[in-house]
């Protein structure tokens, strides 16, 4: 599979490229093509390192758009109404949203759109034939950097396009330890979403460092 | 310490009174308190069986917050309003929500009133100096009434109150292998009882039961 991550130089961008270049084509996006590039090589260079074959490139936000079946959209929520703007060629395709609008008072807390999540403004921003799907917002953006760490959370998968959020599920298997679950509609975004803001304040209210969460 | 459970009946009210009352004092309240007398019975022939003594005892509602130190909200959301308002007697008590507003559509949802969640809707309609503490939101009712299965989850604990707040975690930590987590304070409330529908939708989405969560 192609998978192209837009703003794929950040913590979700490197991490999924380290953990599935090796099987898909991944094309790394960026503004700053020359920035993906440098990372890319990185990433096949560690690969290399313990002789696994890399099929990870630099790319612009727009080539890795339009190279990728799936598009994952690893952008912090207040440049995602301007980042899609410039971006074309959605139509038809996976795109993956990993997004969580998160605010900060004395706590942190859910701060989502009119919409009601970033994944259903997503699903407004884009061509109606875009198939958007929530998936990997509750994992700790330090542990996708880590790429010698298991990842070993639970992943829950939201679509109205049930073809498409069974393609990402197995997508989301193939990461390391991660486990997806069908978590319904892109609706329940809104909560998937809100669990980030949670374990956020989970961790900082006992001392912990980038905590997840496991359906039992 | 004692514990008296509004609608202490239901599930959550019974699974209390079985895994704290060889402990605690427990007060099963009730509307109908034949019913939380039989109960109350069952709870000390059960116990009996494997030579524990059960401090557990059936009470009215009302008596259930006269006699508790910690008074639990073993109750529906709907029937918030209108079961508080025939009970006194919460000034300086710590009293605790575990209820969830939920939806439902073709999945559910978190349906929380103006206040932003039940717990502070609670804090509401209770005396300002009442001390109040969501916490049990996201166990299923199924695993409370099967008395013999472990209860091993992450409870996520809000309060603005931090002395109650660590006498709650405390409790939790009793009951069976649940772990209490500091969640922040009762703002924070709006996502935990949020979690609950989620949960809901797990299970449902994929053909499990009575699905919980764990914080790793």
């Amino acid at each position: 599979m192609k998978i192209g991550i837009v703003g794929g130089t950040g913590e979700i961008g490197q991490g999924l490229s380290h953990r599935l270049s090796h099987v898909h084509e991944v094309y790394l996006g960026s503004r700053d093509k020359d920035k993906a590039c440098d990372i890319s090589k990185c990433t096949i260079e560690e690969l290399g390192k313990v002789s696994i074959k890399s099929l990870c490139c630099g790319a612009t936000n727009q080539e890795a758009v339009d190279a990728g079946d799936i598009i994952v959209l690893s952008i912090n929520y207040k440049h995602l109404e301007s980042t899609l703007s410039t971006l074309t060629g959605f139509e038809d395709k996976i795109v993956i949203t990993p997004i969580n609008p998160i605010g900060r008072s004395d706590h942190f807390y859910h701060d989502p759109p009119p919409e009601g999540s970033a994944a259903l403004a997503v699903k407004k921003l884009l061509p109606e034939s875009a198939r958007v799907v929530s998936a990997f917002n509750n994992i700790a953006a330090n542990r996708w950097k880590e790429i010698d760490t298991e990842l070993d959370y639970s992943v829950a998968v939201c679509s109205d396009d049930a073809e498409a959020k069974k393609i990402v599920m197995d997508l989301v298997n193939e990461v390391s330890k991660l486990k997806a679950f069908d978590a319904g509609p892109l609706a329940v975004s809104s909560i998937v979403e809100s669990v980030t803001p949670l374990v956020l304040n989970i961790a900082r209210y006992n001392k912990l460092k980038d905590v997840g969460i496991k359906f039992v």
